[in-house]
């Protein structure tokens, strides 16, 4: 923040505390400084903490792989989510991402099988529709399972033109396609949401 | 960050990618969502990051010892700067912890060697004078090779009171005892400093 390249660049300890810092630095999140930070707070909790981490990296980088079917990440193919037997098999959440499938997991509201494109389409970064696991999508559709898509996509410019784009191509497999639906969240403050929340949240207003 | 506990205790992912999110928690300046960014980020670097990772952290966590003569952190003891020929061994520098260790090295000011304290008196904290590497400090005093010791602590009240106690323990010795100077840091807005920085500043005036 601020500080002049050549002080990052210059090595001042050992290194493996160089080599440490550095890599920590690469992390979302982290600077220069805070790598720093973590190094040290790291060589103070060897036993606890630094040994521990080490551990569980090289233990994540060899066991975790992604679902072929699903493409979650888990120790198993097909992960503990495809291969739940609890689990509705005719419901399928389409979401972008990993963190995604998290993020509803933890909220429990879903109890489905999901499917993780990997991507939004986007004409900027260049991201095109064999660069998504939409083949894999349609093929999961084609064995006539699923009686209903969600597609739990972001409500940004890219997720709802990915999710139009997949609307489109399932709209003459029969099944049901959903999205989440859009209004006011849960503590949302009128006065500190944008217009297009408000708009969409009035326009699909219910009676109580 | 205002998320309610159950969401954060909740296991959605397999026990190694909890684990990972775990301890990267730990880390300062971490939380529970931004240790989950940090394992998916490592999960798709696995080759570049993850691993590399995981091996630096096992490798420091064998190889950095403490030094035994200043308190630094390296993988030799005396460390590097304890036995660098090139280095004033006249002048001492103490500081709280290795973290100012690395600012002095990287600002380049400051060649002789240095002292660990590894905190500061704290009434509060209750971290008394036999807490910190205090008896290390006399004795490497005592055997008279130094000339002067840069007592560079923060201008806090524990830095300052521990300051204080140092030099009045050094008093007899017969070194020079000096601190760091207080004043406008360089770049810094006279309007956004505080009084006191203002008022040291002042008193400390130079002719131009």
């Amino acid at each position: 923040m601020g500080e002049p390249v050549s002080r990052t660049k210059r090595a001042v300890a050992s290194p493996e505390i160089e080599r440490l810092v550095s890599l920590l630095a690469k992390l979302p999140g982290m600077g220069p400084r805070s790598a720093r930070r973590a190094a040290l707070h790291l060589l103070r909790k060897r036993e606890t903490l630094m040994q521990p981490l080490g551990e569980a990296l090289g233990d994540a980088a060899l066991k975790i792989k992604q679902c072929s079917q699903c493409g979650n990440l888990d120790t198993m193919d097909p992960c503990a989510i495809c291969i739940d037997p609890s689990r509705d098999p005719t419901i399928l959440c389409v979401v972008v991402d990993v963190s995604d499938v998290w993020a509803l997991e933890r909220s429990g509201a879903f109890s489905g099988h999901y499917h993780i494109l990997g991507g939004v389409l986007s004409a900027l970064d260049g991201i095109r529709p064999e660069d998504l696991r939409i083949g894999g999508l349609l093929a999961r559709v084609g064995l006539g399972q699923i009686r209903e898509v969600v597609l739990a996509l972001a409500a940004t410019v890219e997720g709802q033109t990915t999710a139009h784009y997949l609307a489109d191509l399932l709209a003459d497999s029969g099944v049901k396609t959903t999205r989440l639906a859009q209004g006011v969240p849960m503590g949302g403050e009128l006065d500190h949401l944008d217009d297009g929340t408000l708009l969409a949240a009035l326009k699909a207003r219910r009676t109580v």
